[in-house]
């Protein structure tokens, strides 16, 4: 059985708070989208917003090997003005080869919103469809509210799908619009439907019971052949369905079709995009793409993942591009700081007191604030240092950081640096957009005459998370830096109460690393 | 019919990636778990590690109201010597009313990770088992992996089931460890067990498909009347069942009864509580809890939801401790404004002109960076400020701040302020532990002579986010500060390049808002 897989991301995913794009984001997700093989991309409402208008003008540029885009939008606004509604008319402007519009399926909703009688929102209904059909569109009909309509009034629930049906629409979309539907009603309200129309019957799930994932898989289990969702779940309120969850859901565990068959293994890298777009914060837990989803803590279940992974995986992380990952904690034991060194290439499984020296080190860190997952290279440094491979290719004497600004908007950041390279001492001082950037600069302006392949690092991340946040602006500060040399990317740590310092740890590690690994592949080494 | 709940977020939880929680943060947790109505608190794993072993003797003077404290362990290491077994003696010395313990259910472990045979697997259960039922305690047996095992050996794993209602277990728990099993398929085996055993049947669920709520609530209708989860779902990997989906759920969905039926409108705070002593950041889309469950961004949902709020919630927010928020966003429209200064107490409906300039002031603010759930001060303060209600009570000239440190360690922060305050200019200066602390001292110095009210203005929360992470160093960032007088709190907020100036700005709006509140009570208005 095969199942149509329509994402709404760029739509309803942008209903939830925090969520703002842009053309050139919706573009760019679009993009991806149709790479790891979406069948349908609901771009936006072009009758709502001119942004979405401006979205279908370029998409038309994409170049979609695959995927179809559909543009949303309701039902007419009158029934007497069909053929001239504006919202049916922006619809049809956007020229995609399929049109999505939702009416209303919950009585409570065409009454006290619409103020219309069951005749008059049937015929709004079927006028609207049968309106954008006569323009040869693949027409989906989202039937909002349709499990709470159908709960309040299954007779009139039905009739409005009939008038959708009778106009010609090629999908019925059942939508559990407020997601408070629990998965047994959505399986057997699905069966009456499916009992009565012989068309393809889609279900669109929200989460606001934390059933969203279930109800969609309920409804395909009933007989729905076409799921929407968004990546990561996101959306108004709780959200949409996770099609991050869904679409390894039917191939993986219940052994249904879909398009993403093959791409299945860019799942996580997809996911992590579009946070990346959406410059929202990754839910760690998330099933299959989430940082922690095969992530190990406790010494019992570390040492049986490593013996046979099934023990504590329900699958291979590999399968959605996701891997297996062993933390350090209070929790942890000498297997997992071995499963970590091996990690970094490192073999300490014959120095039994290397190996309880390093996770009593780094249990001491981690207590003050350190942390290492994604920030593997500080983590690496720790460990070369303890076995004497690595000592550091610069050294700080002292560091000034002045901030000024006043109330005419005059602002200036600088920094004054001494650090000793190679027993020369380099007294250097810089500019910046902000302290932080001020510092990084001197620091880079002071070691570029030493080490002049530094120019090639980037920051390509910088991140601040206060500790202990009851402590006010006194508390402690941990900063990850992300940098690349445009080959690889590697993380860094700092932690500090003055985020300057914190900063600069981790500044300086990521430079350190990167020379070591420079000097390391030249067989030259520092010590 | 009434459902057991059975807390394991003090155990299980503490799996979880970036949870740690002392031998305090447990004791406090234990107390609000009581408070709401919870029936079991899983408290630790004595055997495994002291700060368990301490907790379960502080626990001992908790004086819990309703719920019974049960320690957690595994069946005993050797078939030989059960009485004498270190890890079965720190269950009973834990003096837990109840004792929770696991054992295989799944041939593959009882095979490969602990080398048993089928027989000898089956004799380990019945003598732990049977050894806790001899010291008087309710003993729960968790069938590890129980879908898995059953999945794989239907009588390997209902045998292992056998041995422990043969030795007297009281419950028993199945397990889906890995996370990785469909509602249907838990609905049937639970089904299967219910056939054969007349015992109280629990449901223990991880979330690695999305799926551990409707896992929990497929096994209840299957007959489980013990539920397992943690509060807000923490755990290992991506967590374990969601006790604050699964409470409301049982409650309002399946009109089922459970223990905290009248204190549900705490969920949201219990929520909270726990997030915070964590020290993680809230999932703002959880259901029921979460932050943005109940907040509408769409014009159009905002108009309805105003009309009458079931056309977009799926219960009233207020049943779950939660509320309805608005959000203002580029989606929104003056409809989404109102309800805001509503929300903070000014009436604009009236006046059209100010309330679409102020729709494009915020608009232009938050394409700014700056964002206003949960800085309702400084949003307050700015619609005060266009209503002419409100004028600051202090004015920055100027700031310089100094941060100094070496490589011995000596380490200085200092701010100098200039400011204005009725005419007057006070110029003064402060350390600080970090640069940040240092400006937010200097400018209560400053103050402080004119304004002794401030002296009582705590700060509750300070948090970093950059924008834009892309810029690096060079990036954005934007301050949100949480303060405190006692009585009440309130949220500011500041973006700049410089993390220095942000802060300032939200340092400067929580004063300016606790002045106006002040003075406003007094009814002498500032202009």
């Amino acid at each position: 059985m095969f199942i149509e897989i329509f994402d709404t991301t760029l739509r309803d995913g942008t209903q939830g708070e925090g969520v703002n794009l842009s053309v050139q984001d919706k573009l760019l997700i679009a993009k991806r989208l149709d790479e790891f093989g979406i069948d349908i991309i609901e771009g936006g409402w072009p009758g709502s917003n001119p942004k979405d208008e401006e979205f279908f003008k370029q998409a038309k540029n994409l170049n979609l090997s695959h995927a179809k885009l559909t543009s949303f939008g309701s039902t007419a606004r009158s029934i007497q003005n069909v053929e001239g509604d504006y919202n049916l008319n922006s619809l049809l402007q956007s020229e995609t080869p399929i049109i999505t519009i939702f009416g209303k399926t919950w009585q409570l909703h065409s009454q006290k919103g619409l103020g219309l009688t069951d005749e008059e929102n049937a015929e709004l209904i079927y006028k609207s469809v049968k309106f954008l059909k006569s323009h040869g569109r693949r027409v989906i009909f989202d039937a909002e509210h349709f499990f709470d309509g159908y709960k309040h009034n299954p007779q009139f629930a039905m009739n409005m799908l009939q008038a959708a049906s009778d106009a010609g629409a090629d999908t019925l979309v059942l939508c559990d619009t407020n997601g408070g539907s629990l998965p047994d009603e959505v399986y057997n309200i699905v069966l009456e439907v499916k009992k009565r129309f012989n068309l393809q019957i889609g279900i669109h799930a929200h989460n606001d019971a934390e059933l969203a994932v279930a109800n969609s898989l309920a409804a395909v289990k009933a007989g729905a052949t076409h799921v929407h969702g968004t990546i990561n779940g996101v959306g108004e309120r709780c959200g949409n369905a996770n099609l991050c969850s869904i679409i390894p859901n039917l191939l993986l565990k219940m052994n249904l079709e879909t398009n993403q068959k093959n791409t299945l293994q860019h799942l996580t890298s997809l996911s992590n995009f579009v946070y990346e777009i959406m410059n929202i914060h990754p839910n760690t837990r998330s099933a299959y793409t989430g940082k922690s989803a095969f992530a190990h803590k406790g010494g019992v279940h570390v040492s049986a993942v490593m013996k046979d992974s099934r023990m504590y995986e329900h699958i291979q992380p590999e399968l959605v591009g996701n891997k297996q990952r062993v933390l350090i904690s209070d929790l942890s034991g000498q297997s997992n700081i071995k499963y970590k060194a091996k990690e970094v290439g490192i073999d300490i499984s014959d120095d039994k007191e290397l190996s309880k020296r390093l996770v009593n080190y780094i249990k001491s860190l981690e207590y003050d604030g350190y942390q290492f997952d994604g920030a593997e290279a500080s983590f690496e440094l720790l460990f070369r240092t303890e076995t004497n491979e690595f000592s550091p290719f610069f050294r700080l004497i002292d560091a000034k950081v002045n901030v000024f600004y006043d109330a005419d908007g005059h602002t200036s950041s600088e920094a004054v640096l001494k650090i000793e390279v190679n027993n020369e001492i380099e007294h250097t001082a810089a500019d910046g957009n902000g302290p932080v950037n001020a510092l990084d600069t001197a620091l880079r302006k002071a070691l570029l005459r030493f080490y002049p392949e530094i120019s090639k690092i980037k920051l390509v991340d910088y991140k601040v998370r206060v500790l202990d946040e009851k402590e006010g602006t006194g508390a402690k500060v941990r900063v990850m830096i992300e940098s690349s040399d445009g080959e690889s990317t590697w993380g860094t740590v700092g932690v500090s109460t003055n985020i300057i310092e914190a900063s600069f740890k981790a500044l300086s590690d990521s430079i350190n690393y990167c020379l070591f690994k420079n000097y390391k592949n030249q067989q030259v080494f520092k010590s």
